[in-house]
């Protein structure tokens, strides 16, 4: 597991539902947000424009083991790793912590694809130069 | 006020807040979907083609009185109104109550756009057989 | 895979993102929603008070894997099955399907834990009575 | 309308809709996450003990006025004011503002409550020092 990015998400009142802990659907957006971070500082986003093409990473799969519960006002460290990247398709690791007890871990894995011309989307490779831009931040 | 729709909505756990309450900005999330399940009745969308355009209706204000608090699986019957119609935009009213007390009321306003060559929203008068069909409902 | 409850959802406006498509950590709340009206069915619930007791079934872990996008309005078939029940956890497997093809098909695992005189969630074996309603809908 | 806070809020991917612009709903969750903000700021919250009590606020009314859309990845500037500071009342303003274009204004009013015997909302006058807090960041 190689960490690409660090990062903290403060929690918010509405993420929190009446048994008074963080919605466990929540984990999936800071999962989700925190690759984007990732992406931008690396100059790339999950929907873009590459090389004239409209390319997205639609997510195949994703998953989330619950250790803890996170709490309102909780300042969570997260962190991004890069699990594994096939030809067409990565799968990022988040890892979430509060003063050093891990509350969460989970999985996503997206497919790139490109919007074609009848407006679907249609999985291709990586960009070369989009894959070495994550490869660089190892 | 000519109401143009009845429905219900049962209250999901992941409504709720720590407050053991349903979070207030969940409301508008509500009134939309009364919203578009009137138009889907009248075979209309809030995003649709209309006679070759793909039109739209943007938010431009929303507004929510909270009388009374609701909760975790509470089934509520929900009013849609038509508030006014204008050239370019409707105004919706929507009432939220529980076995006859109510909870909750709240105004949308939206303005009838199309996506114009530049993929740039533009308004435009409500299409005339959009209108019809809407006021039909009164 | 036993089924143990069949459902429909209704694709909202709020479910989409900029791709035009169901944002996949909303097939959680999905999940949770068939889950607990399953349980509705039964006379129990996720929080509920049980022989004098609060108990809750906080999650332990979440997958789900996305086979085909959804779309707005679209109209789901959703199946509740029981994957797993353990002495202290159950696990419940869920699948989307329109019009006869299966869109996502996710599992949640939640331990069932009581609310202790310190307000902490402490687990517990899932009460006899409750573990029997569920088994009764097999 | 007197500031009390500025801060900024990243739009993220799930904020968005099939439109490719924030979901309106979103805002009234980015006014309060800014309140909170504030409240933190100051020693307070929006759910908390106080002398003894717990204290909450929950929302009586909240409306939004949109000016333009925002879109993902955008960097909103947000200000949070104090429209009105009553008995038990008090209202706060928003703006959010994107390199000095007014994207969206709003207001949210709650009310001070404290929990009392029965678990219930009960609305009491804004502590002492608690409004002093709130006044001493104008």
């Amino acid at each position: 597991m190689t960490i690409l990015h660090r990062t903290t998400r403060r929690i918010e009142f509405c993420d929190t539902d009446m048994a008074g802990i963080v919605h466990f659907a929540n984990f999936f957006r800071f999962m989700e947000s925190a690759e984007v971070e990732f992406l931008r500082s690396r100059g790339l986003s999950v929907k873009m424009e590459w090389e004239d093409e409209k390319i997205g990473f639609p997510r195949v799969s994703a998953n989330c083991d619950y250790v803890r519960p996170a709490y309102f006002e909780d300042l969570l460290d997260v962190t991004v790793s890069l699990e594994k990247i096939g030809e067409k398709s990565v799968t990022y690791g988040f890892e979430f912590v509060r003063t050093g007890e891990l509350l969460a871990r989970g999985k996503v894995t997206s497919v790139c694809c490109r919007v074609n011309a009848e407006h679907r989307l249609e999985s291709i490779p990586i960009p070369r130069g989009f894959r070495e831009r994550i490869e660089s931040a190892v």
